[in-house]
């Protein structure tokens, strides 16, 4: 049985201490909060500390705080020559403070605490230092997802900018969708069919394949009446750029 | 029982034939392709033409080909004073002909033909020029739909538009986020579950709510190690242009 501990209690805390209590392979055996009584509803009191010195030597500890906290809780630890992985997608393995072996368990999703999700879905990126390492965080990792993968540090930093492009600014265009509906008294409900199937497409196609709409076409007359009818400079700067680069790659191709 | 057409073979008109089929509701009478064999697998061979002349003057004639084309089809109609719509987000309702009564029936989604989807989810958006013949494609609409609405011209070009960054935008991010898990090396895989979750988000949440990363953060570190790893000056620009929007976005609520 691998003894883990998580630090913080954010949405991905919050989400990983649902998750391992949920499996029995792994035992949780602490968990530190600032302010333990934001995790009270996950975890019974006497496993929660808010006193970095009462941290017990688990097999893995998971820093799971804010990118820039992550450093300085590392170095808070009070035991040295274990395992202590963070869960960020842009800091790296050496961020963490070198008296407890480094890695990494960054767990690829958007996370809200009010919804609630499945881990076992969500694919689960490690590095370590040794192969040993390596194992624990995979037995680990296993126990919650069905999808882990290996990742170096230069991938990872990749996979995070990627995700930024499919989720972030994804959903900053339904933001986009949201306001031009509101502004013409439409219900942004007409468009979440839409959203989904856009979604589900790319599980069977290539984007490539699933590209469609007036700049896949080269329509320039409906590119034409689109821009004119946009009023917002912020909407046509992003509506010119994008059907410039959805033309120019189907150049490339 | 009202009595339908189709004129068309392309991604709506087969998935229109597949959805009228399916409902007992709803006679299809007749359909329209240049090449019948293109529609063969969907129809009996005696129900389709490829001769204007021998269309039959039915309760509804729906032109489901390529905006271009709508205004010359509609002129190609051998009957006068009946139902005729086409199914296009951006042509005016007056491009039809006006021998016949005029109307939109714009099914809301991205068609491919190698992908099933089920109509029963899709919204359809109907316009006509009175109430008699509103209430003909509100039935033919309720039909093979859940949602239907109520759209006047302007709205339905907002709509487009709004699709256009939901849906074809939303997919060349989808084409990006490709793109750099190729140039190192990782599987796009890794990605979907977040694709899935952004999407499913927003069915619960409103965009703004859903907003994560970097630029909702303000996190001007992260974004610029991003801004720094991204070689191709198009997926710098876009990044660039998003993030600035989203911060902007910030500053507006």
């Amino acid at each position: 049985m691998i003894r883990v501990s998580i630090i913080g209690s954010g949405n991905v805390a919050q989400h990983l201490i649902q998750a391992f209590s949920k499996t029995t392979d792994i035992e949780l055996v602490q968990v530190f909060a600032r302010n333990v009584a934001s995790v009270s509803h996950l975890i019974p009191i006497e496993k929660t500390t808010s006193d970095f010195g009462e941290l017990k030597d688990v097999d893995l500890t998971i820093i799971a705080v804010t990118d820039d906290a992550i450093e300085e809780v590392s170095k808070e630890i009070p035991f040295s020559n274990k395992l202590v992985v963070h869960t960020s997608g842009s800091v790296s393995i050496e961020s963490l403070d070198c008296k407890n072996q480094q890695g990494v368990f960054y767990p690829l999703q958007t996370f809200t605490k009010s919804k609630e999700i499945s881990f076992e879905g969500i694919p689960i990126c490690i590095e370590a230092k040794n192969e040993q390492d390596f194992r624990t965080l995979e037995t680990v990792a296993n126990a919650i997802s069905n999808t882990v993968y290996k990742i170096n540090s230069e991938q990872r930093k990749a996979l995070h900018i990627a995700a930024v492009f499919v989720s972030n600014f994804v959903n900053h265009l339904y933001q986009i969708g949201n306001d031009i509906c509101i502004e013409n008294d439409l219900s942004f409900d007409i468009l979440k069919p839409l959203i989904q199937e856009t979604a589900n497409k790319i599980l069977m196609l290539s984007p490539n394949e699933a590209q469609t709409g007036p700049a896949k076409r080269k329509d320039t007359q409906i590119i034409n009446t689109h821009l004119n009818f946009l009023k917002d400079d912020n909407q046509k700067e992003i509506y010119k750029l994008l059907t410039k680069s959805i033309i120019d790659n189907g150049k490339k191709l």
